[in-house]
């Protein structure tokens, strides 16, 4: 079933971990180790390919140093 | 790995899932129903015991009449 507002949500996700992690510097590469998750993973939840668990969100925020709240929080970008 | 934050977001949002789902007079049944999930999911999560996808916490909220952003958001319950 297509669902375009959590295709949006996805969309907003990607975008926000995009913004915070090139605004501190980090490779998708840095993150995902930092994380200590796969960097294909980084780079499909910044393209919003794929629907991640909410932990996998949790450790990305935990690395960039936010909470996971804030991924979900696009008026809300550091 | 235990992560004590995980857990806590996890304990958080199960609250704010059962405070809405009660506040709109709904049994875990009727939820899982509207949200097109198996009951004991919504049990699961409401007792923090799994690690929910982006998409389940979506189609929760949606179900609940809210975004998911909502369900991260304890501070702001409805």
């Amino acid at each position: 079933v297509p669902d375009k507002e959590f295709q949006r949500l996805l969309g907003e996700i990607g975008v926000q971990v995009r913004t915070i992690r090139t605004s501190r510097g980090l490779s998708q590469e840095a993150l995902a180790f930092d994380a200590d998750i796969d960097r294909t993973y980084v780079s499909q939840i910044e393209r919003a390919r794929i629907n991640p668990s909410l932990f996998v969100l949790h450790k990305i925020a935990k690395a960039l140093g936010v909470s996971a709240r804030v991924l979900l929080q696009v008026d809300r970008a550091e």
